[in-house]
């Protein structure tokens, strides 16, 4: 079933809320995310500041121990001028490089940026000139309900996704969440029309969405950190700091998914990821940093078959 | 001038050894490396295992404050076998998921992988099938000698480049290191013939092999970390731990270079570094890791040029 | 006002949850808190496991800005037994080192302490003789909700206090939380009989407890992390991971008591903290550790002098 | 035998140098250190600045498996005035503070403290009068040569000692470090009148010093990382980034300590340090940091018994 959602009130933590649409297993929803700042499509700001989310969309039979799937089907930015910040944040430069980063006022903080979505491109005002750079829409935040009655802000993220800032949740991936609450609790917003990686200055270019996706639910599917994967890749995310940490979770849930679902006995496993595996950095600005361990799916004479896969 | 340089004995310290050659800048040097247990073309031990470096290369006129430019004219391993361990290291997987890898015997550590430079490739024979995987040859180790009379182990890096162990710096691509002592005092060593990111094994596939550099001396040019070059991208190097420290360097050298050398405002830099940038993970494995800020040389509409390298 | 609160119900998140009590500044509340997994004085298992906190009490009055002071009163184990983890936990040992910890069966798992109050001692039979350690009882867990509607955990803590683990907050120590929501929602719970630093095995001695506090609302006074005072020092609780993010907010949060309440300009304060912070640590278990940045009240000829505390 | 011994030169990193002395285990040698700039007890400049060390003295018989010992028999400041640094590193602070601490001139930089010496006392006038603190004279750096022919920075620490910046190293404490090399090649210098925890200015108030000190060889006695004894702790010291790594040095340290020589087995080892360790902060400015790990000598009914000491 293909529903078409228009959200009218928006979450800045995930968390149990009440839920805004029941959907099935293997339903597609259309519907529409605000930027960071809570302004949509219009421009106008509808909703508080913080990466508010569209949802939570309750899956029918969703339960704890299951994996939830989302295919994303389309992310296009719905406007043509998005914003970002303009200074690298203090956390990414040398300790002792902070001094010299330029101090702006209010008002000269904010770059607004032309989003041509037909030609693909955003594109800056500079006094040196026209930056023009190529889309890359992306969803900075999306995610599930966590455990334990938790809500949590939409500023970080964590083994239920959030806000990770992932150059990779682009259209056309998968992204796959542990379930941890009755229904799941899907939500989803933060979108950016293209980010540099670790989404060093606080912010990709922000921006408004219309955005289509489609549930699966895999049933006794265990997981326990997101995992995504795309033509080329399957990969895992890992939440948290130091990137040191975000890396062990990433790394340790792609030994896992490989033997779980692969076919690979641990050793072969561990043979194979020392010399094939490729990491990423998805933000290095949240409360919690994102790494991402990806493992191609053809390298060599390498083909990784799903083995258990729904 | 063209030196061939056959290396007599080595070291697994960069420091200020009595060099083995005097050349000048524009001078190319073909010469070999060992593997990193000191095993030359034949398999034969002949120096004590840690990275041995051939070397050091003494660059006539280079003096503190100068950068070295090195381009790796030809990577190519000279036998047909290399070695990696199997198992992860300790410190990329989940603390409570150590108990969990494998445990080898003493006999079994260690994979011998067939390499085969003309098919470009390096295989291994498993229980579950033969595994094979495209070369690509690079350099673990290399650098200068550190600035106030240190000699540091090639287990390791720093600012004056070291055990890295990044894919990037690979045939046809160009490094850079600043100079710290006359001479600057070059090595090079540890060739793998393709690694994982983060060489989480602890290991790439470690072979001797046939290398070609071409040196130039850049005068009065001043860095602080490693940079690098290839066709697509401009890069920085920043060696530390934890990951997010040697992210600082990284990020802060990038910043600096794209200053200094290509003709940027440090507010455009900024601006520009937020949504352009990459980020690799060179190793995740020895005493200081390796983070890899880079800068793609055409992205939209963006050419970078330099303004005043040589 | 005296309150005698008896508990009904417990949480396992610090949030904006229904209160329990209304209270005033000034007033004192005796009270009783389970223990980590959920046991009273009788030793039965009343609620869930998870440091289930007593409260919220709502302070009349408090509003975001304020900050709430949390004299500690009496913090009395109420049976005669504790319970313990035994193994270091796999992140505070070398990464290389974890295979070598003991591995327990889970009915091998907890050692009972018995807590005698009167003599003031836990003791524990080993093998090799009787163990026995002088009591501390402290406060493991206690704090306020947190901002933008969140919920979070009683197993980590932040700028709202929460699951901190530092062996200072003792019986005649004064804590202080910042207010971020109206009422303050104050919660206690996971009394320990006694702690080493950093909680490494995961607990301290965990028992149930009577405790008595007395709560003042510092209308208008802001801060941003926990902090502290006993007879001999002032402190600020940072919590974060890794230990240097919260050894930076418990410095800079320092800095700024000792400028807006003590009467220092910036750089004296600068000074004076070169030569005179003591660091302590608080836990190094918990998803966000905590490091507590001391400064005596007496040091040479200084005494600490607020100026504008109420 | 007592040595008196008049040092001519210095060495800025810890390595194999050529010995200034051979002495004999149990031996006593009386010195002097310089200040970290290379001033000696006139104030005059004499060597180059970088916690120039004395040494290094060659201990006959010492090779690599043994332990060296080192009482602290006297530390004291051997002249009038000693300096600091004024402000606050810019990573011990938080990221988006740094901008706000002071930025000081060049001829500003550095605080001149009286140092009463008879008076136990350093002091420092300031604009809101005169700060005094007690003296506790302590050694910044001291060590052995590393292994494999390194020669490291006195800037930095390892195995070896080196820079660890711990109060603790003080009169009257003994040091004991692993040998690397024949001979150990101890060296010693950079001392402080006194130091906050962390030396979070990048210095304490550096002064030259008198220095006595009595060697023991400990044949045969393995050990990994520095270790430290005073009347009333056993302790252990991990150097490292970040202080969490830090701190897994120094607790496996214990940990194995406690098993090794003081006749405990690993599980009741396991259970003491969680409820009885106590950890410091040495530095946390230089390149490695330095986390100490403590364990009380005597803790309720505990007294800790060498049972392998020499």
């Amino acid at each position: 079933m293909h529903h078409h959602f228009k959200p009218s009130h928006f979450f800045t933590t995930l968390g149990s809320h009440e839920p805004v649409l029941t959907i099935a297993s293997g339903d597609t929803v259309s519907t529409t995310t605000v930027d960071a700042a809570g302004r949509d499509h219009t421009g106008e700001q509808i909703t508080e500041r913080g990466n508010p989310q569209t949802g939570p969309f309750y899956i029918e039979g969703a339960e704890p121990g299951d994996t939830l799937k989302i295919s994303l089907d389309v992310l296009k930015p719905n406007r043509p001028t998005g914003w970002s910040a303009k200074i690298l944040a203090s956390n990414v430069v040398e300790p002792d490089g902070v001094k010299d980063l330029p101090i702006l006022s209010d008002n000269e903080r904010i770059a607004i940026w032309n989003v041509d979505t037909d030609g693909g491109t955003a594109s800056l005002e500079l006094a040196t000139g026209k930056l023009e750079l190529p889309l890359e829409p992306m969803l900075g935040c999306f995610g599930v309900a966590p455990a334990r009655s938790q809500a949590i802000s939409t500023a970080t993220s964590g083994e239920h996704g959030g806000n990770m800032d992932y150059r990779g949740f682009r259209q056309g991936a998968t992204a796959y969440f542990p379930v941890f609450v009755p229904g799941a609790l899907f939500c989803l917003g933060d979108g950016h029309a293209l980010q540099g990686d670790g989404e060093i200055v606080g912010t990709g270019i922000e921006i408004s969405m219309d955005v289509s996706f489609t549930v699966q639910l895999l049933k006794g599917k265990r997981s326990t950190w997101p995992r995504g994967e795309n033509e080329d890749y399957i990969f895992t995310a890992g939440n948290a700091r130091p990137l040191d940490q975000a890396l062990q979770h990433a790394t340790s849930e792609m030994l896992s998914w490989l033997c779980s679902d692969y076919g690979f006995d641990t050793l072969t496993a561990n043979i194979l990821m020392g010399q094939a595996i490729r990491y990423e950095i998805g933000n290095v600005f949240d409360p919690a940093y994102t790494v991402i361990c990806k493992m191609p799916k053809r390298f060599g004479n390498l083909r990784l078959e799903p083995q258990t896969h729904p």
